[in-house]
């Protein structure tokens, strides 16, 4: 079925939305020979003896690549690299316009995890960091798993550590607004993609205790065999000490949390009935949550979604930017678990403790605070990590 | 030995020359909206159902990637992908200022033939086109032919054929100065790498019969055997139809045009001495040259360089901006000898045939009417071609 292109975002895609700018203005012969022949000659020449120079003389130091493979494209699926080019730009929008960062589009035609990881290998002398997105899962564990490895860049797939970043940094101030200790929480997080993997590690990171992984096929326990893989594996490891089984409406009986990365009105609200008391409900599906902020029960106390039409919206933009401004800004050669969970922090703390109600656990994307905060803490952790150049 | 930083090309390098601009600028909740999630989707559906829709709604359509690994920067040699960046920086800062293109550095840290070719078809759907620079020879050869061969976006080695597009633009004017046919001009080229092959053989597509290809073993004739390669045994096999041998001296004797690729200082005095009366030397070897202008013996008519401090700048800043501002324009799937052709003869034709005189066969760099003489030409020569999409 064809497009209907008379929704306004067909007009303000006309030709894409970010291009390239002259940073050293060109007004005259000797410009054009410091910025080209001879004189760059002098810059490569110090960079080849000297290759931290790269880092002082060239954009590389501000500088994001943007890489998918498009076989995840928001929730639509895999619709190829062409396909996912609208959303690169739009990601390397906001790392402009949040963060001052000059992020680059780079859609691959190869989704082979090899192929993948040797081209992102191949371009990585040209940036500062590695933003992967939309690389389906389970491949995008090893993409990202094995680059991380084998560069001395950062690699951050923000479907996961973004996502989990943010939901994390939401989970820490609705505990608080329900004053249930976090250690204490049960959480049953609904989608064990990428998003419902590193939210789960960097919840158990942080000190969650008791959490349940459920799939399609209901809940992940240790001994389950059906749909599995590397990281299903770590949740039935790793998680749901009670041993729960059966599905999601068995998995959210006598919870604190639910969260959902999964897909549209998976949810019932006599599920989330069953959750325990002053229950905290973050439905993230996209645009249509698990379950509607109308539909809650009573007993829950704390909403979110990533919709901006309701409160609490759970959006990435809140972590990328500032976590990339803070690698940048340290030439950061990686980044751990610790750094994300300080990135986690940093966001919630962006909201006073005084000032943390049911309805604002998380900031809005456009908090100015935000973005300074978290590149404040990444570039700490980072020097604590011994992953910083400088 | 350290590189002594106080040039000002240091001061002007620091964090680079170019980075993103926004385009589409972010002003409200609502721009977020249309730029990313959710109504990005609406596009990245149509593209995919109508791939074509990549060029309406994304910047692919004024995009090119400046390719490099590394291994022949400027005349400096194998510096590898970091040293190379301020280089292809200084490309993209050119192909903005010149002809409003987007183009991207993109240095891979590959320098296997295949693994490049690989890099750059993995990446491929995210350019307009593909402008190769800096790979050293022979390999740039089977890495520009397969890639040509392989993607459906123009892919363009500068060196190559910047190179061959502006010397022929001169070679055509400086022969009306002094008034000799193409057909029967005695080329003599000093150099067979890069810039030397692809000079030869748009000499040959324009008319020139006569042409000898001398590398550091001498003369290349029909049946050498030492230091050969798939190009040079077009040399050998399209060329040198008088069996001249020896070295540069004597392959000089009698010529009527002098192109020197090679290295400086290479060309005395008494060889030019050997060629014809009102003979052309294109000494471009950069910055200094196979002979110095002030060298020339009289008998010379028409000196050309690669400097901009003599008259006759043979740079190729004159061709790659409009070619691809040509190529962008009509969604170019290819890139042929005509149209090669056709752009050398639109920077020819600048220069009205009565202002042609021996110190101005080629426009200055900073001529406006080069640009869009030449991306007229290309679209021109691209649709006659069938490889325009529009």
């Amino acid at each position: 079925m064809p497009v209907d292109r008379s929704h306004p975002a067909f007009e303000f895609h006309r030709q894409g939305k970010i291009g390239t700018e002259i940073t050293k203005p060109i007004t005259s012969r000797d410009d054009l020979s410091l910025a080209y022949t001879p004189h760059v000659g002098l810059v490569s020449e110090a960079i080849h003896g000297d290759p931290a120079a790269v880092w002082e003389y060239t954009g590389r130091g501000n500088s994001v690549a943007i890489v998918t493979d498009g076989t995840a494209v928001l929730g639509l699926g895999d619709l190829g690299p062409e396909a996912a080019m609208p959303v690169m730009e739009g990601k390397a929008v906001l790392f402009k316009h949040f963060a001052g960062i000059d992020a680059v589009p780079i859609c691959l035609n190869v989704t082979e995890v090899h192929d993948v990881i040797a081209a992102v290998k191949a371009i990585s002398p040209t940036f500062g960091g590695i933003n992967l997105e939309d690389i389906s899962a389970p491949r995008c564990f090893e993409i990202e798993g094995r680059l991380a490895e084998d560069l001395d860049i950062p690699v951050f797939h923000d479907d996961q550590h973004g996502t989990a970043i943010v939901t994390t940094a939401a989970l820490i101030n609705a505990a608080k607004a329900v004053s249930k200790p976090i250690d204490e929480l049960r959480v049953t997080i609904l989608g064990c993609g990428a998003a419902g993997v590193a939210t789960a590690k960097l919840f158990a990171y942080l000190g969650v205790v008791d959490i349940i992984g459920v799939d399609r096929l209901g809940c992940i326990y240790r001994g389950r065999k059906q749909n599995m893989n590397g990281q299903k594996r770590w949740f039935a490891n790793k998680t749901n000490p009670r041993k729960v089984r059966g599905g999601i409406d068995d998995a959210l009986v006598d919870a604190d949390v639910f969260i959902g990365v999964s897909g549209p009105g998976l949810v019932k609200p006599e599920f989330v009935d069953e959750m325990n008391e002053d229950a905290i409900v973050f439905a993230m599906s996209n645009p249509v949550p698990e379950i509607m902020p109308e539909e809650m029960p009573t007993g829950v106390a704390v909403v979110a979604t990533g919709r901006s039409d309701y409160p609490n919206q759970i959006n990435n933009v809140l972590a990328f930017p500032g976590v990339f401004r803070g690698l940048l800004d340290v030439r950061a050669s990686k980044i751990d678990p610790e750094m994300k969970l300080s990135a986690a922090r940093a966001i919630a703390e962006v909201i006073p403790d005084s000032e943390i109600t049911p309805e604002r656990v998380i900031p809005g994307v456009f908090n100015e605070d935000v973005v300074p905060a978290v590149a404040d803490a990444i570039r700490g952790a980072a020097r604590d990590a011994g992953a910083a150049r400088r």
